[in-house]
């Protein structure tokens, strides 16, 4: 992304850019052609680091001709063999291997490390407001349906349903991030060129070979080995699913940190650091600027990932006609976005200022409107004149109790 | 959905309708009052059938006092007590339900409907995809990528990864129609007016009570309780996200069919039913109706799965001034659209004509062209003299094989 | 739409609705037929009121033999040949034109329609937010940037931003109503069979008898003739586009209502109509269900839209294999749901509750913060003494009256 | 954007990229600074160049900054005082606008660049395709309904409706770009501070001076000056429509040449530049690059254009909280893909190789079936004997020249 149209894009770091890419795509390329050698399909002196063949400064050669190709891989190929080390290199490099394959394995990996750096900032999340959730149980205030006053709440409640919300999105996260797949077909999803060199190599079980070098990449890379998915894009769509369920669950909070940090209602503030928020011309100003940020990838982010179902649901063929080209900038895009509001999420919820009192103060205020549903049961049935007055939040105890203990199986079992 | 807009709507019946709504909302209604009186909190005299209180003749009315309160729930209250049979339903209906409990218990209801309809869909078309994977296991082709002919290939593996998309999206649609939840919380997820009543009843464990009455309900209606998800919309989000993934998985095997059933092409055809497929001025065209009817869902679902994501984002307090009463809508347009779409697929799949004559035809017409890969393979080494040359399929047997393997497991599974 | 699913639904009455469609194409084949008769493509004899041929009795049928050819019109001139009064008009119904002729052709007659409607409340919206920006042109209030108090500020110039927004919504209505195409180019654009029709009856220039027929036609239904658009779809996409921008407008309208009348702010109310807003278990809220309702409208349009785009950029070959199909109902919804929203908006607009001493209330509170740039001003160079020093809302005034002016321009050209 | 996640970047050069409104921003502080002093608001000692204070390396620190006040305005402000040459620039830049101001005018710049660069590739697309079908006007050819051969075409009129939508597409892109607008009105669109600062400095009518500062900075920038904007953004939905429209009329053109290029069809071919197309394994391949590139940016710009709408639907206040910044990346994006696939697309269209004899052979392959609807009108009267048999393309001459027509009215009206 361009950083000046996506404030914060500097958290993401390399994370699923340019560079990782590159990275990423030359990490198979050795992957491959180790395996390839490993199980004698190539010849031994094939091996040999490629990772320092090339660098960032070939990204602009790489970009420039990878229009013509219609993806980077076939421009790095050629590079990469104008600067191997050996003659078997040159000779054996991606062989076996289509562009597909290397692209989307290498998005893949680098889909890893984005999932990586959110799902560490979920468990800061997670420690983050399960605290809020425990430490203010109880703490009374309004709650608000259809932006009126409805009845009263605790912020024990609020904060353990935004607790709720990135514990589902966990959930989804960790199940994407545990079955990454490998991308390993060959042309047309045969593996037909890397059977062929395994037969003219003497192999006994040549499609066994093939398969072996495949599952042996894998490995390496830390990928399962599956299928070949070049038209069946699952793997892709869920991932999406999951980053944007993610974006969801914080936008959902930021959402509710802008309406309280209001000057009107002022029951929440952001985390107050030295210069953030400031305006350029109002100085007694401080904005919500990091919740405001996460609420603009929560409108950006529904339709980056139907962007991928589109591109999913267009496939044709063994290899799609652009369907396949459109899926690389909203995968890229997701995910940063998402690292960028993690991040931006976990600051915003280990700083965030709780104001009970002012809490209270409202619900005082809005005393008595805001007791009629229970003035209205009343009717119904003499209430039991032993209860609190002042209490009638049911069972909101129970529940953040109940969601807190999820939070801390998930954090035992991350160990 | 109006039906002249989408046709073949006819086929959802009356799934994820105005009708089935208003069944649902009762049948909820119903579970809740009944637990009522089974836990204490309401008195005996206060069951008794709702079923038959309303009918499809209220929707119209129900459908204006809609408008007046946001949602149907407050009007369908009204009718039901000015119809109830007794004066203790007229008091114990509803007591300790929010509007929003009963429509999003009564959505997950009727997606479950539709859910089950769908699943009955993806078994039947496992079944044929597996028939036409193992049938034309080896039967070869080309493979095309990027448009133009690539290498040979089989139409088992064809066959075997359009199985592959629809296993998968079978996976998530499995996991989400054995997870359905209940939403039962009150007013502000906190269920203090169950509490209370349970308080007022002389309960000695007003909470434990209302806990009672909601796991009941749940039971009385099979779904799972969980702690309120008013404004944590993931249960929502993951049913749009799996729906559109079939919707993903059948638009990609219509994409092929498009495609190959094209006259210059013509290795697949639709199946022949008489008048199917007919144009209204030229009497020899037969147009792949069924495929563009699923099509036509492909192009359409991301953006409604989309809006779910949205509206889950957009969630703000206890109870969403909008983002909420958006959801409803791409609800029902993706339940019917994929119930529709899904038995779309079943017939094109179960009837589908493959003409493996063409197939090879073609393959022989691509010729040395298609043999380019291999050749140059030929060029690094020798190849095994012994090995057929009309086969360079490499691992698709084995591929076909391994895909057929999951199909049969899943078969087995569902019993 | 399903009416529970779209609360509001029934605002639009049958503007494109099944019934609607149906008469519209029954008006497309009427005014051709008429046409051919004047231009002696056709026998005399063929004419005659098809109109009451057929009802919406007939819709069940016609939609469920709709998915048969993929489009509703080969079973409605099915229907309309077996029912015609005379030979003549089954010889010569239809002849010449094509489904996509009847459908395109027929939905612009219902979307000219639903924009008559749309434009009708938006004349009512701005006579009405024009007498808001003028009663209240100096009535102060703080104006809010990221949620925080920022300067001084006027309700008259937030309401001349809302009419800013609904003109520029309307100039773009406006442009697409006064050119609404007819679409008559018979199989595949080429008018071929018209053309033979003339050259067969012995027309001296049947091409010129051709395009007259097309040219009859449209002026028949108030439409612009225009060359074929099969595959060409900006009028189409402009359409959903103006829609869609006109929601953004309301959308916008309803924002500032849903913030300004939550209790803490309290400057704004919707109109107080007896029931509106009621909750189902909380007797004292009233809940501002108009705005949420065109909120929900809001968030939902952009979406419909882009459907739009989608399925004109993926036209193909001169009649799309889905993509058409897949224009339909976004349009029936986009339509409905701007007809229902506009005809909400203008009841918000027209009953607004404006709270001036409420808005002064708060400006006053938010001194001296939301004075700080006029202070930091005051530090560059020293103050007009004589200036007023209550009121620093710049050229608020001047623009307000601009505004105004634009839109007392727009009712005059209105009539 | 990224630029091997999206291959033909390179193509946009600096269009709407950060360095591109890293110089708009400046452009905007130093007409608007110019313009204070012109106009006596400020001391004429705070003029000079500002161009020159900041250049491309400061792009990372501004774009880490940016996240501290949410935009990079501020930011730029701070580098621009801790640089200026003049005390009185330092103490007078700035002064009256808001980041608002800034970053929108910038924007609309960046924009203005884009839309010239874009709108030069389609007065050569016009040129082109013009071309085709005036050389091509009655070469014969089947025209593809719903996938299937419906009856005669000519390639002329598929070059024809080419030219419509991208004439359609220009009348659009036109409109907006002679009407775009600057965006100045201070903290919150009063010219508050503006108007202070000509009163300060003695003006005599200090709304009419504010207001020539504002005309007058828009005059040095060449936008047409309008009332505030900052909530009500039909200026950017308007010109996502418009570079969506143009996307969506490259994507339908370049379907019809990968549908058409496909080898068992063969009647186009893409411009054969050497290498383009190349495959990574299968050196026989050459695949149609440029459709396939254009097709993915016609699958992903509807959405993007829908993000534009949610952004401007979502508006609040007097400046949105994260609707705003959600708006900056897809028009970042919009920008340059349109950029990327107008180049890609004319070029595509002057290259284009047409095959019309293999164009005639599939359709006297496709006889007599593709006579079907001639023989039936036959049927209804005897056919004019003295008619050639082998056309049936009625009108098609007279509606390519219709268009051509078109075409040459804005060739001549474009000098």
């Amino acid at each position: 992304m361009s950083a000046l149209f996506w404030p914060g894009d500097h958290r993401a770091g390399s994370l699923m850019s340019d560079s990782a890419l590159l990275r990423a795509m030359v990490a198979v390329e050795q992957a491959w052609l180790e395996s390839l050698v490993e199980n004698r399909l190539a010849d031994p002196g094939a091996t040999g680091s490629l990772a320092d063949l090339v660098s960032d400064s070939d990204l602009g050669e790489l970009a420039t001709r990878a229009e013509h190709a219609g993806n980077p891989v076939l421009a790095l190929v050629d590079l990469l063999r104008a600067r191997a080390r050996t003659p078997a290199t040159v000779m054996w490099l991606h062989r076996g291997l289509t562009s597909q394959d290397v692209l989307d394995t290498a998005l893949v990996l680098c889909a890893r490390d984005a999932l990586a750096s959110v799902c560490a900032d979920v468990d800061r999340q997670v420690a983050a407001v399960l605290e809020l959730a425990v430490r203010f149980r109880d703490a009374p205030m309004v709650a608000r349906t259809l932006t009126q006053h409805a009845v009263p709440y605790t912020f024990g409640l609020k904060a353990a349903l935004w607790l709720q919300g990135v514990l589902d999105a966990a959930e989804d996260l960790d199940r994407i991030a545990a079955a990454l797949p490998s991308q390993l077909g060959g042309a047309a999803g045969t593996m037909a060129a890397a059977v062929e060199l395994a037969a003219s190599a003497g192999a006994i079980d040549p499609v066994g070979s093939a398969l072996a070098v495949a599952a042996s990449t894998s490995a390496r890379l830390g990928l399962v080995a599956r299928t070949p998915w070049h038209t069946t894009r699952a793997p892709i769509t869920r991932l999406g699913d999951a980053l944007c369920g993610a974006i969801d669950a914080w936008g959902r909070i930021a959402n509710d940190v802008l309406l309280l940090a209001r000057p009107e209602i002022a029951e929440l503030a952001e985390p107050g650091e030295a210069g953030r928020g400031a305006s350029s011309t109002m100085p007694q100003k401080t904005n919500p600027v990091l919740s405001v940020l996460i609420r603009r990838a929560a409108l950006t982010a529904p339709t980056l990932a139907a962007q991928l179902h589109l591109t999913a649901a267009e496939a044709v063929d063994e290899r799609p006609d652009g369907a396949w080209h459109a899926e690389w900038l909203p995968l890229h895009l997701l995910g940063r976005q998402a690292v960028i509001a993690a991040a931006q999420t976990t600051e915003l919820l280990t700083g965030l200022r709780v104001e009970p009192e002012r809490m209270r103060a409202t619900l005082t205020a809005a005393r008595p409107g805001i007791d009629a549903e229970r003035t209205s049961l009343a009717q119904l049935r003499a209430p039991d004149p032993d209860r609190a007055t002042d209490a009638y939040v049911g069972a909101a105890g129970v529940v953040v109790d109940a969601i807190c203990e999820r939070a801390r199986l998930r954090i035992a079992s991350r160990g």
